[in-house]
Protein backbone atom coordinates (compact mmCIF):
# COMPACT_ATOMS: atom_id res chain seq x y z
CA UNK A 1 0.00 0.00 0.00
CA UNK A 2 1.00 3.62 -0.92
CA UNK A 3 -0.11 6.49 1.26
CA UNK A 4 1.75 9.79 1.59
CA UNK A 5 3.36 8.54 4.93
CA UNK A 6 5.33 5.55 3.23
CA UNK A 7 6.26 8.08 0.58
CA UNK A 8 7.90 10.05 3.13
CA UNK A 9 9.64 7.62 5.25
CA UNK A 10 10.60 5.31 2.11
CA UNK A 11 8.70 2.42 4.06
CA UNK A 12 6.81 -0.70 2.90
CA UNK A 13 3.62 -0.39 4.74
CA UNK A 14 1.86 2.48 6.59
CA UNK A 15 2.19 1.58 10.07
CA UNK A 16 4.23 2.95 12.96
CA UNK A 17 5.44 1.44 15.61
CA UNK A 18 4.62 4.29 18.64
CA UNK A 19 7.10 5.46 20.68
CA UNK A 20 6.84 2.75 24.13
CA UNK A 21 8.64 4.00 27.38
CA UNK A 22 10.61 0.95 28.70
CA UNK A 23 9.56 -1.01 25.02
CA UNK A 24 10.56 0.63 22.37
CA UNK A 25 14.31 -1.11 22.25
CA UNK A 26 16.19 -2.03 19.05
CA UNK A 27 14.34 -5.62 19.21
CA UNK A 28 11.28 -4.26 18.76
CA UNK A 29 12.10 -1.10 15.96
CA UNK A 30 14.29 -3.35 14.81
CA UNK A 31 11.20 -6.11 14.14
CA UNK A 32 9.15 -3.58 13.05
CA UNK A 33 11.22 -2.23 10.00
CA UNK A 34 12.60 -5.75 8.94
CA UNK A 35 8.67 -6.19 8.76
CA UNK A 36 8.37 -3.28 6.50
CA UNK A 37 6.77 -0.77 8.81
CA UNK A 38 8.59 2.20 10.69
CA UNK A 39 9.78 1.24 13.88
CA UNK A 40 10.57 3.81 16.58
CA UNK A 41 13.24 3.67 19.45
CA UNK A 42 12.25 5.53 22.49
CA UNK A 43 15.03 7.59 23.08
CA UNK A 44 14.21 8.45 26.78
CA UNK A 45 14.28 5.24 27.78
CA UNK A 46 18.23 5.55 27.32
CA UNK A 47 19.08 7.39 30.21
CA UNK A 48 21.59 8.94 28.75
CA UNK A 49 22.83 10.12 25.33
CA UNK A 50 25.60 7.69 25.04
CA UNK A 51 23.24 5.18 25.46
CA UNK A 52 21.21 6.16 23.36
CA UNK A 53 24.31 6.28 20.68
CA UNK A 54 24.53 2.44 21.38
CA UNK A 55 20.85 1.45 21.22
CA UNK A 56 20.38 3.17 17.35
CA UNK A 57 23.85 1.19 16.61
CA UNK A 58 22.52 -2.10 18.07
CA UNK A 59 19.42 -1.38 16.15
CA UNK A 60 21.34 -0.72 13.11
CA UNK A 61 22.84 -3.91 13.39
CA UNK A 62 19.05 -5.73 13.32
CA UNK A 63 18.03 -3.72 10.28
CA UNK A 64 18.88 -2.25 7.05
CA UNK A 65 15.58 -0.33 6.87
CA UNK A 66 14.86 3.35 7.86
CA UNK A 67 13.87 3.31 11.67
CA UNK A 68 13.15 6.60 14.15
CA UNK A 69 13.77 7.43 17.22
CA UNK A 70 11.19 8.90 19.78
CA UNK A 71 12.00 12.18 21.44
CA UNK A 72 9.21 13.30 24.40
CA UNK A 73 10.25 16.45 25.25
CA UNK A 74 8.56 16.87 29.39
CA UNK A 75 7.74 19.73 30.75
CA UNK A 76 9.97 19.34 33.89
CA UNK A 77 12.79 21.45 36.05
CA UNK A 78 15.55 18.79 35.41
CA UNK A 79 15.22 18.28 31.84
CA UNK A 80 16.89 15.47 30.19
CA UNK A 81 20.13 16.76 28.01
CA UNK A 82 17.85 17.17 24.35
CA UNK A 83 20.99 18.87 22.42
CA UNK A 84 22.86 15.69 23.23
CA UNK A 85 20.28 13.31 22.41
CA UNK A 86 19.86 14.80 19.01
CA UNK A 87 23.68 14.75 18.53
CA UNK A 88 23.72 11.09 19.04
CA UNK A 89 20.54 11.25 16.74
CA UNK A 90 22.39 12.50 14.14
CA UNK A 91 25.09 10.79 14.53
CA UNK A 92 23.70 7.62 14.81
CA UNK A 93 22.50 8.36 11.16
CA UNK A 94 18.71 8.45 11.98
CA UNK A 95 16.46 10.26 9.13
CA UNK A 96 13.33 9.92 11.56
CA UNK A 97 12.40 11.44 14.92
CA UNK A 98 8.86 11.29 16.42
CA UNK A 99 8.47 13.77 18.93
CA UNK A 100 5.73 14.17 21.32
CA UNK A 101 4.90 16.02 24.68
CA UNK A 102 5.69 19.50 23.86
CA UNK A 103 6.69 21.50 20.83
CA UNK A 104 9.43 20.38 19.02
CA UNK A 105 10.27 23.89 18.22
CA UNK A 106 13.02 24.71 19.60
CA UNK A 107 15.16 22.09 18.48
CA UNK A 108 13.43 21.97 14.87
CA UNK A 109 16.70 23.84 13.48
CA UNK A 110 18.81 21.28 14.40
CA UNK A 111 16.63 18.49 13.32
CA UNK A 112 16.22 20.07 10.04
CA UNK A 113 20.20 21.12 9.44
CA UNK A 114 20.65 17.50 10.10
CA UNK A 115 18.09 16.40 7.33
CA UNK A 116 15.40 14.88 9.87
CA UNK A 117 12.17 14.37 8.73
CA UNK A 118 10.17 15.02 11.95
CA UNK A 119 6.81 13.44 12.78
CA UNK A 120 4.69 15.37 15.92
CA UNK A 121 2.40 14.00 18.24
CA UNK A 122 -0.54 16.09 18.91
CA UNK A 123 -4.30 15.53 20.12
CA UNK A 124 -5.99 18.43 19.10
CA UNK A 125 -6.15 20.04 15.31
CA UNK A 126 -4.56 23.43 16.86
CA UNK A 127 -1.47 21.59 17.93
CA UNK A 128 -1.16 19.76 14.09
CA UNK A 129 -1.79 23.23 12.43
CA UNK A 130 1.23 24.24 14.37
CA UNK A 131 3.24 21.57 14.18
CA UNK A 132 2.53 22.07 10.75
CA UNK A 133 3.24 25.57 10.96
CA UNK A 134 6.70 25.34 12.10
CA UNK A 135 7.78 22.57 9.98
CA UNK A 136 6.74 19.58 11.29
CA UNK A 137 6.84 16.68 8.23
CA UNK A 138 3.89 14.99 9.42
CA UNK A 139 1.66 14.38 12.26
CA UNK A 140 0.24 11.45 15.09
CA UNK A 141 -3.14 12.77 15.66
CA UNK A 142 -3.99 11.04 18.44
CA UNK A 143 -7.26 10.87 19.23
CA UNK A 144 -7.26 10.14 22.94
CA UNK A 145 -10.02 7.49 22.93
CA UNK A 146 -11.57 8.77 25.55
CA UNK A 147 -8.62 8.37 27.72
CA UNK A 148 -9.21 10.45 30.37
CA UNK A 149 -6.81 12.47 29.63
CA UNK A 150 -6.49 16.26 30.60
CA UNK A 151 -6.83 19.75 28.48
CA UNK A 152 -9.97 20.48 26.95
CA UNK A 153 -9.49 19.38 23.59
CA UNK A 154 -9.12 15.62 23.50
CA UNK A 155 -11.25 14.22 20.98
CA UNK A 156 -12.10 10.53 19.72
CA UNK A 157 -10.86 10.07 16.13
CA UNK A 158 -13.70 9.76 14.46
CA UNK A 159 -14.10 13.07 15.09
CA UNK A 160 -10.82 14.46 15.10
CA UNK A 161 -9.66 12.37 12.10
CA UNK A 162 -11.45 14.29 9.50
CA UNK A 163 -11.23 17.51 11.46
CA UNK A 164 -7.41 16.85 10.84
CA UNK A 165 -8.06 15.91 7.07
CA UNK A 166 -10.00 19.03 6.83
CA UNK A 167 -7.45 21.66 7.99
CA UNK A 168 -4.08 19.87 7.31
CA UNK A 169 -1.34 20.15 4.34
CA UNK A 170 1.41 17.64 5.68
CA UNK A 171 0.43 14.06 6.02
CA UNK A 172 -0.78 12.41 9.53
CA UNK A 173 -0.92 9.11 11.15
CA UNK A 174 -3.86 7.89 13.43
CA UNK A 175 -2.60 7.66 17.01
CA UNK A 176 -4.45 5.81 19.92
CA UNK A 177 -6.72 2.54 19.75
CA UNK A 178 -5.36 1.50 16.56
CA UNK A 179 -4.82 -2.84 16.73
CA UNK A 180 -5.41 -4.47 13.43
CA UNK A 181 -6.80 -3.57 10.00
CA UNK A 182 -9.92 -2.61 10.81
CA UNK A 183 -8.18 0.50 12.25
CA UNK A 184 -6.11 1.12 9.83
CA UNK A 185 -9.15 0.85 6.89
CA UNK A 186 -11.23 3.50 9.10
CA UNK A 187 -8.33 5.59 9.65
CA UNK A 188 -7.89 5.99 6.00
CA UNK A 189 -11.08 6.38 5.34
CA UNK A 190 -11.30 9.01 7.35
CA UNK A 191 -8.05 10.87 5.54
CA UNK A 192 -5.12 9.68 7.25
CA UNK A 193 -2.31 8.01 5.50
CA UNK A 194 -1.21 5.72 8.20
CA UNK A 195 -1.45 4.49 11.63
CA UNK A 196 0.75 4.91 14.49
CA UNK A 197 0.39 1.44 16.85
CA UNK A 198 1.50 1.09 20.30
CA UNK A 199 -0.05 -1.23 22.86
CA UNK A 200 -0.15 -3.72 20.48
CA UNK A 201 2.93 -4.38 19.45
CA UNK A 202 3.34 -5.05 23.20
CA UNK A 203 1.57 -8.36 22.68
CA UNK A 204 4.38 -9.60 20.01
CA UNK A 205 6.78 -12.26 20.00
CA UNK A 206 9.75 -9.44 19.97
CA UNK A 207 8.53 -7.17 21.98
CA UNK A 208 10.96 -7.37 25.51
CA UNK A 209 7.77 -7.61 28.02
CA UNK A 210 7.11 -10.55 30.07
CA UNK A 211 5.47 -13.28 28.91
CA UNK A 212 2.60 -12.28 32.19
CA UNK A 213 1.99 -8.82 30.50
CA UNK A 214 1.42 -10.36 26.88
CA UNK A 215 -1.18 -13.10 28.41
CA UNK A 216 -2.33 -10.68 30.19
CA UNK A 217 -3.12 -8.28 27.28
CA UNK A 218 -4.54 -11.45 25.62
CA UNK A 219 -6.87 -12.81 28.21
CA UNK A 220 -8.04 -9.18 29.08
CA UNK A 221 -11.58 -8.66 27.68
CA UNK A 222 -12.13 -4.77 26.92
CA UNK A 223 -13.53 -4.00 30.24
CA UNK A 224 -10.85 -5.38 32.36
CA UNK A 225 -8.90 -3.00 33.13
CA UNK A 226 -7.43 -3.26 36.51
CA UNK A 227 -6.27 -6.92 35.63
CA UNK A 228 -4.00 -5.61 33.00
CA UNK A 229 -2.57 -2.90 34.48
CA UNK A 230 -1.76 -4.73 37.88
CA UNK A 231 -0.11 -7.41 35.76
CA UNK A 232 1.88 -4.55 33.65
CA UNK A 233 2.72 -2.41 36.55
CA UNK A 234 4.00 -4.97 38.77
CA UNK A 235 6.84 -6.61 35.99
CA UNK A 236 7.60 -3.69 34.01
CA UNK A 237 5.54 0.01 34.65
CA UNK A 238 5.69 0.45 31.14
CA UNK A 239 2.58 2.65 31.18
CA UNK A 240 2.82 6.32 33.15
CA UNK A 241 -0.41 8.22 33.28
CA UNK A 242 -3.72 7.42 34.26
CA UNK A 243 -4.39 8.52 30.75
CA UNK A 244 -2.49 6.28 28.41
CA UNK A 245 -3.93 2.96 31.73
CA UNK A 246 -7.77 4.17 29.92
CA UNK A 247 -6.69 3.89 26.54
CA UNK A 248 -4.50 0.30 27.29
CA UNK A 249 -7.60 -0.76 29.00
CA UNK A 250 -9.92 -0.05 25.75
CA UNK A 251 -7.59 -1.30 23.05
CA UNK A 252 -6.99 -5.04 24.81
CA UNK A 253 -10.32 -6.07 23.90
CA UNK A 254 -9.31 -5.79 20.65
CA UNK A 255 -5.85 -8.18 21.00
CA UNK A 256 -6.61 -12.24 20.67
CA UNK A 257 -3.10 -13.09 20.07
CA UNK A 258 0.94 -12.92 20.60
CA UNK A 259 2.75 -13.65 16.62
CA UNK A 260 5.35 -12.08 15.51
CA UNK A 261 6.02 -8.10 14.65
CA UNK A 262 5.96 -10.16 10.89
CA UNK A 263 3.00 -11.72 11.05
CA UNK A 264 1.17 -9.17 12.22
CA UNK A 265 2.01 -6.91 10.04
CA UNK A 266 1.49 -8.87 6.94
CA UNK A 267 -2.44 -9.98 8.54
CA UNK A 268 -2.98 -6.53 9.01
CA UNK A 269 -2.06 -4.95 5.34
CA UNK A 270 -3.61 -8.70 3.88
CA UNK A 271 -6.91 -7.95 5.72
CA UNK A 272 -6.83 -4.37 4.81
CA UNK A 273 -6.26 -5.24 1.42
CA UNK A 274 -9.46 -7.66 1.87
CA UNK A 275 -11.47 -5.30 3.16
CA UNK A 276 -11.28 -2.70 0.95
CA UNK A 277 -11.47 -4.99 -2.10
CA UNK A 278 -13.86 -7.12 -0.83
CA UNK A 279 -16.13 -5.79 2.19
CA UNK A 280 -16.21 -2.15 1.01
CA UNK A 281 -15.91 -2.42 -2.58
CA UNK A 282 -18.38 -5.56 -2.52
CA UNK A 283 -21.12 -2.58 -0.87
CA UNK A 284 -20.87 -0.93 -3.89
CA UNK A 285 -23.82 -1.79 -6.23
CA UNK A 286 -23.50 -3.57 -9.17
CA UNK A 287 -23.27 -0.18 -11.42
CA UNK A 288 -21.06 1.28 -9.04
CA UNK A 289 -18.39 -2.08 -9.08
CA UNK A 290 -18.81 -1.54 -13.09
CA UNK A 291 -17.72 2.12 -12.82
CA UNK A 292 -14.62 0.78 -10.99
CA UNK A 293 -13.72 -2.11 -13.58
CA UNK A 294 -13.04 0.67 -16.13
CA UNK A 295 -11.32 3.06 -14.31
CA UNK B 1 -25.21 0.62 -1.22
CA UNK B 2 -26.50 -2.79 0.09
CA UNK B 3 -25.68 -3.99 3.29
CA UNK B 4 -27.51 -6.16 6.34
CA UNK B 5 -29.17 -3.04 6.98
CA UNK B 6 -30.56 -1.88 3.49
CA UNK B 7 -31.48 -5.50 3.13
CA UNK B 8 -33.41 -5.61 6.81
CA UNK B 9 -35.30 -2.72 6.23
CA UNK B 10 -35.60 -2.72 2.70
CA UNK B 11 -34.38 1.11 1.98
CA UNK B 12 -31.61 2.45 -0.48
CA UNK B 13 -29.06 3.99 2.23
CA UNK B 14 -27.88 2.57 5.31
CA UNK B 15 -28.27 5.67 7.06
CA UNK B 16 -30.79 5.95 9.51
CA UNK B 17 -32.11 9.03 11.32
CA UNK B 18 -31.29 8.95 15.05
CA UNK B 19 -34.30 9.49 17.24
CA UNK B 20 -34.34 13.23 18.55
CA UNK B 21 -36.47 14.89 21.48
CA UNK B 22 -38.34 17.60 19.37
CA UNK B 23 -36.48 17.36 16.16
CA UNK B 24 -37.92 13.54 15.10
CA UNK B 25 -41.63 14.94 13.70
CA UNK B 26 -43.09 13.43 10.24
CA UNK B 27 -41.55 16.45 8.27
CA UNK B 28 -37.82 15.16 9.45
CA UNK B 29 -38.95 11.02 9.12
CA UNK B 30 -40.60 11.69 5.48
CA UNK B 31 -37.85 13.54 4.21
CA UNK B 32 -34.98 10.90 5.29
CA UNK B 33 -37.51 8.12 3.93
CA UNK B 34 -38.07 9.72 1.07
CA UNK B 35 -34.47 10.35 0.59
CA UNK B 36 -33.63 6.73 0.64
CA UNK B 37 -32.93 6.69 4.27
CA UNK B 38 -34.48 5.50 7.56
CA UNK B 39 -36.60 8.17 8.81
CA UNK B 40 -37.51 7.85 12.68
CA UNK B 41 -40.09 9.89 14.68
CA UNK B 42 -39.45 10.07 18.13
CA UNK B 43 -42.69 7.97 19.91
CA UNK B 44 -42.28 10.30 23.48
CA UNK B 45 -42.07 13.89 21.67
CA UNK B 46 -45.63 13.21 20.93
CA UNK B 47 -47.16 13.43 24.50
CA UNK B 48 -50.09 11.03 23.86
CA UNK B 49 -50.22 7.95 22.46
CA UNK B 50 -53.01 9.34 19.94
CA UNK B 51 -50.55 12.33 19.38
CA UNK B 52 -48.22 9.67 18.19
CA UNK B 53 -51.07 8.04 15.97
CA UNK B 54 -51.46 11.48 14.36
CA UNK B 55 -48.29 12.17 13.93
CA UNK B 56 -47.26 8.45 12.08
CA UNK B 57 -50.45 9.01 10.26
CA UNK B 58 -48.61 12.70 8.83
CA UNK B 59 -45.32 10.88 8.00
CA UNK B 60 -47.41 8.58 6.02
CA UNK B 61 -49.14 10.92 4.31
CA UNK B 62 -45.14 12.14 3.19
CA UNK B 63 -44.11 9.45 2.19
CA UNK B 64 -44.39 5.61 0.72
CA UNK B 65 -41.24 4.53 1.90
CA UNK B 66 -40.53 2.86 5.29
CA UNK B 67 -40.17 4.92 8.74
CA UNK B 68 -39.66 4.39 11.74
CA UNK B 69 -40.42 5.18 15.56
CA UNK B 70 -38.44 5.53 18.12
CA UNK B 71 -39.24 4.52 21.44
CA UNK B 72 -37.37 5.24 24.80
CA UNK B 73 -38.06 3.05 27.84
CA UNK B 74 -37.50 5.67 30.74
CA UNK B 75 -36.17 4.70 34.23
CA UNK B 76 -39.31 6.78 35.32
CA UNK B 77 -41.64 6.62 38.39
CA UNK B 78 -44.53 7.70 36.27
CA UNK B 79 -43.81 6.20 33.15
CA UNK B 80 -45.39 6.92 30.10
CA UNK B 81 -47.87 4.31 28.43
CA UNK B 82 -45.93 1.93 26.65
CA UNK B 83 -48.42 -0.36 25.31
CA UNK B 84 -50.87 2.18 24.25
CA UNK B 85 -47.67 3.98 22.68
CA UNK B 86 -46.92 0.46 21.34
CA UNK B 87 -50.65 0.32 20.20
CA UNK B 88 -50.46 3.05 18.31
CA UNK B 89 -47.46 2.33 16.08
CA UNK B 90 -48.67 -0.99 15.40
CA UNK B 91 -51.73 0.29 14.09
CA UNK B 92 -50.51 2.83 12.21
CA UNK B 93 -48.76 0.53 10.18
CA UNK B 94 -45.45 0.98 11.51
CA UNK B 95 -42.72 -1.39 10.67
CA UNK B 96 -39.77 -0.88 12.42
CA UNK B 97 -38.99 0.48 15.65
CA UNK B 98 -35.99 1.64 17.48
CA UNK B 99 -35.85 1.24 21.31
CA UNK B 100 -33.64 3.08 23.73
CA UNK B 101 -32.81 3.07 27.31
CA UNK B 102 -34.09 -0.05 29.04
CA UNK B 103 -34.02 -3.07 27.77
CA UNK B 104 -37.16 -3.55 25.69
CA UNK B 105 -37.36 -7.08 26.31
CA UNK B 106 -40.52 -6.76 28.13
CA UNK B 107 -42.44 -5.41 24.97
CA UNK B 108 -40.39 -7.43 22.93
CA UNK B 109 -43.51 -10.38 22.55
CA UNK B 110 -46.17 -7.18 21.69
CA UNK B 111 -43.75 -5.61 18.86
CA UNK B 112 -42.70 -9.11 17.11
CA UNK B 113 -46.41 -10.36 17.06
CA UNK B 114 -47.11 -7.26 15.19
CA UNK B 115 -44.18 -8.10 12.98
CA UNK B 116 -42.60 -5.33 13.57
CA UNK B 117 -38.38 -5.23 13.11
CA UNK B 118 -36.57 -3.82 16.39
CA UNK B 119 -33.56 -2.14 16.57
CA UNK B 120 -32.23 -1.31 19.94
CA UNK B 121 -29.41 1.53 21.20
CA UNK B 122 -26.72 -0.17 22.74
CA UNK B 123 -23.59 1.79 24.37
CA UNK B 124 -21.55 -1.35 25.24
CA UNK B 125 -21.13 -5.03 23.67
CA UNK B 126 -22.68 -6.72 26.80
CA UNK B 127 -25.63 -5.42 26.19
CA UNK B 128 -25.71 -5.40 22.52
CA UNK B 129 -25.60 -9.42 23.36
CA UNK B 130 -28.34 -8.92 25.44
CA UNK B 131 -30.49 -7.34 22.81
CA UNK B 132 -29.56 -10.17 20.34
CA UNK B 133 -30.49 -12.62 22.87
CA UNK B 134 -33.76 -11.06 23.62
CA UNK B 135 -34.55 -11.24 19.74
CA UNK B 136 -34.17 -7.34 18.51
CA UNK B 137 -33.25 -7.48 14.69
CA UNK B 138 -30.44 -5.42 14.75
CA UNK B 139 -28.66 -3.32 17.57
CA UNK B 140 -27.59 1.11 16.95
CA UNK B 141 -23.83 0.41 18.84
CA UNK B 142 -23.19 4.28 20.20
CA UNK B 143 -19.32 4.31 20.91
CA UNK B 144 -20.01 7.49 23.03
CA UNK B 145 -17.29 9.76 21.73
CA UNK B 146 -16.00 10.70 25.12
CA UNK B 147 -19.31 11.86 25.94
CA UNK B 148 -18.39 11.67 29.66
CA UNK B 149 -21.98 9.43 30.04
CA UNK B 150 -21.86 7.55 33.44
CA UNK B 151 -21.58 3.99 33.49
CA UNK B 152 -17.88 1.54 32.77
CA UNK B 153 -18.46 0.43 29.75
CA UNK B 154 -19.11 3.77 27.16
CA UNK B 155 -16.15 2.93 24.94
CA UNK B 156 -15.28 5.27 21.89
CA UNK B 157 -16.63 4.09 18.06
CA UNK B 158 -12.72 2.93 17.45
CA UNK B 159 -13.06 0.10 19.86
CA UNK B 160 -16.63 -0.48 20.06
CA UNK B 161 -17.51 -1.24 16.54
CA UNK B 162 -14.49 -3.80 15.96
CA UNK B 163 -15.31 -5.23 19.08
CA UNK B 164 -19.32 -5.43 18.08
CA UNK B 165 -18.21 -6.96 15.21
CA UNK B 166 -16.23 -9.73 16.75
CA UNK B 167 -19.56 -10.88 18.66
CA UNK B 168 -22.50 -9.84 16.95
CA UNK B 169 -24.88 -12.04 14.73
CA UNK B 170 -27.24 -9.40 14.10
CA UNK B 171 -26.23 -6.69 11.57
CA UNK B 172 -25.04 -3.03 13.40
CA UNK B 173 -24.77 0.77 13.17
CA UNK B 174 -22.56 2.84 14.20
CA UNK B 175 -23.86 5.67 16.20
CA UNK B 176 -22.26 8.72 18.07
CA UNK B 177 -19.90 11.56 16.29
CA UNK B 178 -21.48 10.32 12.74
CA UNK B 179 -21.70 12.85 10.12
CA UNK B 180 -20.45 12.20 6.84
CA UNK B 181 -19.13 9.66 4.29
CA UNK B 182 -15.99 9.56 5.89
CA UNK B 183 -17.60 8.48 9.11
CA UNK B 184 -20.43 6.29 7.56
CA UNK B 185 -17.19 4.18 5.58
CA UNK B 186 -15.23 3.99 8.42
CA UNK B 187 -17.94 2.67 10.31
CA UNK B 188 -18.57 -0.17 7.46
CA UNK B 189 -14.66 -0.48 7.72
CA UNK B 190 -15.15 -1.47 10.99
CA UNK B 191 -18.14 -4.28 10.91
CA UNK B 192 -21.14 -1.95 10.73
CA UNK B 193 -23.56 -2.37 8.33
CA UNK B 194 -24.52 1.25 8.50
CA UNK B 195 -25.21 4.65 10.36
CA UNK B 196 -26.97 6.20 12.51
CA UNK B 197 -26.61 10.18 12.25
CA UNK B 198 -28.70 12.56 14.58
CA UNK B 199 -27.09 15.62 15.08
CA UNK B 200 -25.92 16.18 11.54
CA UNK B 201 -29.48 15.82 10.72
CA UNK B 202 -30.46 19.25 12.79
CA UNK B 203 -28.86 21.29 10.29
CA UNK B 204 -30.77 20.19 7.16
CA UNK B 205 -33.55 22.55 5.41
CA UNK B 206 -36.36 20.19 6.59
CA UNK B 207 -35.12 19.94 10.56
CA UNK B 208 -37.92 21.73 12.60
CA UNK B 209 -35.73 23.47 14.36
CA UNK B 210 -34.99 27.31 14.36
CA UNK B 211 -32.20 29.02 11.81
CA UNK B 212 -30.61 30.17 14.86
CA UNK B 213 -29.58 26.93 15.76
CA UNK B 214 -29.04 25.66 11.89
CA UNK B 215 -26.53 28.74 11.97
CA UNK B 216 -24.95 27.94 15.37
CA UNK B 217 -24.22 24.19 14.51
CA UNK B 218 -22.38 25.13 11.48
CA UNK B 219 -20.62 28.07 12.18
CA UNK B 220 -19.26 26.46 15.70
CA UNK B 221 -16.12 24.81 15.48
CA UNK B 222 -15.76 21.64 17.40
CA UNK B 223 -14.55 23.31 20.20
CA UNK B 224 -17.62 25.96 20.62
CA UNK B 225 -19.37 23.96 23.12
CA UNK B 226 -21.04 26.65 24.86
CA UNK B 227 -21.68 28.85 22.26
CA UNK B 228 -23.91 26.44 20.59
CA UNK B 229 -25.23 24.56 23.79
CA UNK B 230 -26.60 28.00 24.36
CA UNK B 231 -28.11 28.96 21.16
CA UNK B 232 -29.92 25.22 21.49
CA UNK B 233 -31.00 25.40 25.19
CA UNK B 234 -32.72 28.83 24.37
CA UNK B 235 -35.08 28.07 21.58
CA UNK B 236 -35.39 24.34 21.41
CA UNK B 237 -34.40 22.09 24.28
CA UNK B 238 -33.80 19.31 21.82
CA UNK B 239 -30.96 18.10 24.22
CA UNK B 240 -31.49 16.99 27.54
CA UNK B 241 -28.26 15.49 29.23
CA UNK B 242 -24.77 15.80 29.64
CA UNK B 243 -24.20 13.14 27.62
CA UNK B 244 -25.61 14.05 24.50
CA UNK B 245 -24.65 17.57 25.21
CA UNK B 246 -20.66 17.13 24.91
CA UNK B 247 -21.59 14.43 21.66
CA UNK B 248 -23.04 17.59 19.93
CA UNK B 249 -19.91 19.26 21.22
CA UNK B 250 -17.72 17.18 19.18
CA UNK B 251 -19.61 16.38 15.88
CA UNK B 252 -20.50 20.27 15.43
CA UNK B 253 -16.29 20.67 14.03
CA UNK B 254 -17.91 18.32 10.97
CA UNK B 255 -20.67 20.42 9.89
CA UNK B 256 -20.48 23.28 7.42
CA UNK B 257 -23.54 23.82 5.60
CA UNK B 258 -27.23 23.35 5.77
CA UNK B 259 -28.34 21.47 2.57
CA UNK B 260 -31.61 19.42 1.92
CA UNK B 261 -32.00 15.86 3.67
CA UNK B 262 -31.74 14.33 -0.16
CA UNK B 263 -28.60 16.86 -0.78
CA UNK B 264 -27.13 15.74 2.25
CA UNK B 265 -28.02 11.68 1.90
CA UNK B 266 -27.41 12.05 -1.82
CA UNK B 267 -23.86 13.56 -0.74
CA UNK B 268 -22.58 11.06 1.99
CA UNK B 269 -23.63 8.09 -0.65
CA UNK B 270 -21.66 9.94 -3.78
CA UNK B 271 -18.62 10.65 -1.10
CA UNK B 272 -18.67 7.08 -0.02
CA UNK B 273 -18.35 5.54 -3.02
CA UNK B 274 -15.61 7.69 -4.09
CA UNK B 275 -13.81 7.00 -0.76
CA UNK B 276 -14.23 3.45 -1.72
CA UNK B 277 -13.06 3.29 -4.88
CA UNK B 278 -11.06 5.87 -5.49
CA UNK B 279 -9.14 6.62 -2.33
CA UNK B 280 -9.24 3.46 -0.49
CA UNK B 281 -8.81 1.17 -3.82
CA UNK B 282 -6.26 3.65 -4.75
CA UNK B 283 -4.05 3.43 -2.09
CA UNK B 284 -3.64 -0.64 -2.92
CA UNK B 285 -0.52 -1.30 -5.03
CA UNK B 286 -0.78 -2.21 -8.46
CA UNK B 287 -0.97 -5.85 -8.16
CA UNK B 288 -3.83 -5.60 -5.79
CA UNK B 289 -5.58 -3.42 -7.83
CA UNK B 290 -5.26 -6.00 -10.99
CA UNK B 291 -6.50 -8.77 -8.94
CA UNK B 292 -9.64 -6.46 -7.72
CA UNK B 293 -10.17 -6.23 -11.96
CA UNK B 294 -10.31 -9.71 -12.49
CA UNK B 295 -12.22 -10.06 -9.36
Amino acid sequence: MKTAITELFNIEHPIIQGGMHYVGFAELAGAVSNAGGLGIITGLTQRTPELLAKEIARCHDLTDKPFGVNLTFLPSFSAPPYPEYIAAIREGGIKIVETAGRSPEQYMPALKAAGIKVIHKCTSVRHSLKAEQIGCDAVSVDGFECGGHPGEDDMPNMILLPRAAEELKIPFVASGGMADARSLVAALAMGAAGMNMGTRFMATKEAPVHDNVKNALVAASELDTRLVMRAIRNTERVLKNAGVDRLLDMVVGLIHDIPTVKELIDRIMADAERLIRNRLTGLLGAESRASLEVA
